[in-house]
């Protein structure tokens, strides 16, 4: 059972799964909990080049490129053997994020960045995807420090960008209603920890 | 004009090219000599990552997405700005490459390795590719230091594996006729040096 997390910072879904993933463990559950790019040493340097701030010369189809070269060898040396185990992967963030930021955000198309991550991950699709939905005001919030300042050109800038990301996101959900859950993110921690159990549960007692 | 240079080790293209280059600009033509990753600072990072002797572990698909990245940041940074000064851009090696290599030789397949490639390229394809065509054997005796060494397993299977990427140019060359001309590289320098020259004038004066 492949299982991805996806949605905006400040949706809590690292706090929300951490707990679901504790009560799986105490209910006898094997889970490898990962995100990209896993610890694998090749990822994470291609990781660095992304990351790189002195690389302002980065083209967004270069940066979708080693997404894809990076979500490719964490699923080889990762993911994929331990599907093979019969474990149950949860990893924070997996192709739908390429589609939301680079295809839908940043304007490359969702068909377009699909592609390549099709070559990438040879059709593998998790299946369940939970989406930690929430406005990105409420987001942005959550992860400023000083939310009670008043808003200026470049957050009105970002918020545009993460309103893309999140209809980008809900576009996506109605595309593939057979693997997403959405999980209502502006609940309370304790409501978004139940609920991401529940969904799994769900799944895994089909 | 953007040209390419294709064909494998040994087959002399570089001297080739350079004595026709010499001549080009004699005669006046401005002429961009290049070759991926093309000095461009974040094509180089991902280079260096593809030929990192320790990155064994390297998956043949992540070695084809950061091979179309390398490649989007040389065009965009150096190839395109080159073309829209009017300059001639002559590049060794390029998209028929990750063709022959990945797609033919390493078995990824033709059409698979070309999806990720035309999003990468946004369908840039050369004007003329020079296709430097030597029998294997020929060129790897070329770049061998001991010619008459008897050939052992590891040698076959290099040559086993550098006739599956001829065949794969050949393919090529017969997919695309109309920007394809194939020199044959067996000939002597001088020959091969001519036989340039004149594929790239009769292109340039049609």
């Amino acid at each position: 059972m492949f299982i991805t997390l996806e949605g905006p910072e400040g949706s809590g879904k690292t706090t929300a799964v951490e707990a679901a993933v504790n009560k799986l463990i105490e209910m006898g559950y094997q889970i490898v909990r990962t995100r990209e790019p896993g610890g694998t040493v090749i990822a994470e340097q291609i990781r660095n080049v992304i990351l790189d701030k002195s690389n302002t010369a980065m083209d967004s189809r270069t940066e979708a490129l080693l997404y894809a070269a990076s979500r490719r060898q964490h699923l080889v040396e990762k993911i994929w053997p331990a599907l093979k185990d019969g474990k149950i992967v949860i990893c924070d963030r997996y192709l739908d994020s390429s589609l939301a930021y680079q295809g839908g955000a940043r304007g490359l198309g969702i068909e377009e960045v699909l592609k390549v991550n099709l070559f990438a991950t040879e059709n593998t699709w998790p299946d369940l995807t939970l989406l930690f939905d929430v406005d990105p005001e409420i987001g942005l919030s959550r992860i400023s420090k000083n939310a009670a300042r008043e808003v200026n050109r470049l957050d009105l800038e970002k918020l545009d960008f993460h309103k893309r990301v999140r209809n980008t996101f809900l576009q996506l959900a109605a595309q593939y209603p057979d693997r997403y859950i959405i999980i209502d993110a502006s609940k309370s921690r304790e409501e978004v920890a139940l609920a991401t159990l529940d969904a799994i549960l769900s799944k895994l007692c089909k």
